[in-house]
């Protein structure tokens, strides 16, 4: 962070939080960015105004952030939000919002890992030229649910893909097995979960044809890893006004 | 293939199917191995006396293979068995025809790949060590069975260990899942198959404890793979009369 | 292969070679080309105008293929070249005598591998997002050179996205090496070669910023990975009149 | 840690670095030992006696650790350590202080990953019997030597393996290559190091056999996983007196 005067003026909602706090810490070090608020839960939004935050970055709760939201938006502040359950209903009410408030843009980011990103973009890109395509993801055995949600987002954006290129179903001439040997299905895509201590977020994406095969793995192994997405994301918000959903639509790919 | 005197003379059984050739072709490029007898479904095992062959590598059927084995033994020729099937009541049987001829040696071995016999020896080794152990099976789309007979092996032998080290189940939190997300579960163990086209034949061992993991990884690319185990089984096994379950009694690990 | 009206008859130039026959073996499975034509070394070229070839693909040596080309552009017959030694001389040639056959279209097509091409496009794709990359090839021991040349290639096509990123060099504090332990380095980017017995071909580009990593790996297990690969390109070329470098100007990525 | 009368009375020195920190940590968490002194580098040795220390861990430097150990042998107090740089001299030295302090254990431990020293081990014995072997390391980009101590030792021990089994060079048929891109050679193996943003420290040996290869890979994400390995040193040295080389001594393999 240093003094100049293009400085973007952010406030973290959630800063206290592990990922809040990694990403405050992330963001004080970039050079083009001034973090002027770290907003706990018990600490009122007046301060996003007080401190002049340009752009408020959400990792709070299902809970907070919709009220937050509508308070940003309200007051013509750009909005990063990486807090997760945003469902249809949700997003068209945000949309609502911002219909009052020309100028103002929320970027809703189910992910901020510009890996992770690229791992379903590439998968997405690669899909209709392989007969077969299956997806891995490994976490650690702390994990509440399986597969992970990046894992069954994959699976629905490649089995899109798919459709679009008028594949069939993946080739499986399993006719004995025992329960659960071939994964989760997942719009037709098996997905393998593992759950290994040591390992934190990774996940691998293998396709093939006759004769090859195409893999692309993400390894996230540390929280840091978000922060090139967010940076990415509170540099881009101000210049895409109305709703935007996934930090792809902001990246040059 | 040389003409010395210490060469040692190997009918095989099932010549003519893929793996049979394969093995057929391997052992003819072997020094110290003379293949005097190539015999197939339709012919005679009289073929085996005729040629003198003193080892027999029996890559048959469940249904011919103890045929094959009584009139081996009988005639006092060792044998090298990779044909599948065995189960105790076999085993039994082969150990009673062998009580009538002292000298004689048999082999079963589930697996002539070397790379297959070291991964899990090793994953048995590890198993201790580490806190979480999944197996991952990869093979090509046309396989009936899922998981692999190799990695449900693989599973078995690694639970065993577990108990052995005192080791309790492996942790995982999962609360919500798709079914089969987690994978088949042998023996406690998680055990996940994925089948791709241009894949062969592929096991992964993961293991895992706080701030590290450990990946055991055997790759089958070509039939060939498996000749190394014949030639170490049909060297073996003068040396060693009766019964042995598994090539892995026979390498010096 | 089908006895539709619509099949495109193709001749194969080095039919006999093992690249071609296994080409031959794949286009005749394909329902919508016919192989009209098998031309070996020794065989006239006459064989593609008397079997009305429209496409000929050319899997021949350096030596022979500019002749075919120059035979099959002054027939009108389309080319899709998969021999090497295109430099820009030869490049230059080849325009020429497209010059005076417009309508007619030549590939000249570096790799057929489609998950090669792929592994090198998302390589591009990744590169401005990341601090660091490497590439590792893994090839059989027989391979002559080292790196190989789809590695020299994608280290140089993902040094130019660099630059265009506007990214510096990569990072790296070795100040302490055995001679060769950090690869060789083609314009900037540090490139290893593997070469193991048992392996067929296979590459790896590894990118890494703070806190994730992001992998790309191919594994080229059989030369029948090489025939849809093919088949695009037979199919591509009528439709693409002129020189065309690179089978991915063809392939809607 | 609890209170039962079992419990080791470890000392720690080298206590505030990183390691040192880690190492504290996780033996406060362990349920049979006590961490009763925590020394820095400004701190005397008296904290040792005062506090009853039956082990000594010593996480320090070169400079430091020989006066270090001179003074636990001195005080009859086992001592584990993990510091590096020593070489036959220093070994003699400390055999000899040992010499007149029967029943104290020295260990000195290279590598205190479980998973490293399984790593090595499973590389030795599958050296015999694989034609081909090299080894990939990566590690971060601060990383100042290449390869990697782990690596070179992996290469030395691999290769002291195939001599004893009678192998001969890998196979290797590189005619043309850029400088380096075989990698690093010790002992006639291949030894390679990348450096990437975002990993820690990681190495794979990758051994090939006609159609079949075996991969072994370590992954080290955090300095948490030494601490096992302190566990088991720290329990294992009363019972090894003498000078002991290597955690892999104590480990039940």
């Amino acid at each position: 962070m240093n003094m100049g005067e293009s400085l973007t003026k952010v406030g973290v909602l959630g800063a206290r939080g592990k990922l809040g706090s990694a990403i405050v810490a992330g963001l004080e070090q970039s050079e083009d960015v001034d973090v002027v608020a770290r907003v706990g839960s018990a600490d009122p939004l007046q301060a996003l105004l007080d401190s002049g935050a340009e752009v408020a970055v959400d990792v709070t709760t299902p809970e907070a952030v919709m009220g937050n939201l509508e308070f940003c938006i309200a007051h013509g502040i750009h909005a990063v939000v990486g807090t997760t359950g945003f469902d249809e209903e949700r997003l068209a009410t945000v949309r609502g919002w911002l219909s009052d408030a020309r100028g103002v843009g929320v970027l809703i980011a189910p992910n901020f890992s510009i890996g992770a990103i690229l791992m379903m973009r590439f998968a997405v890109q690669a899909a209709p030229f392989f007969e077969s395509v299956e997806i891995v993801e490994l976490h650690h055995p702390t994990k509440a649910d399986a597969p992970s949600g990046t894992a069954r987002r994959t699976a629905e954006l490649v089995a899109a893909a798919r459709r679009d290129a008028g594949l069939g179903p993946v080739p499986d001439a399993t006719s004995t097995q025992l329960d659960g040997a071939r994964g989760a299905v997942v719009d037709g895509i098996h997905v393998h979960g593992l759950r290994i201590r040591g390992l934190v977020a990774h996940q691998e994406v293998v396709l093939g044809g006759v004769g090859e095969t195409l893999t692309i793995r993400h390894d996230s192994l540390d929280r840091a890893g978000f922060v090139p997405g967010v940076l990415a994301a509170v540099r881009g918000v101000p210049g895409h006004p109305g709703l935007t959903v996934g930090l792809e639509s902001y990246l040059d790919l």
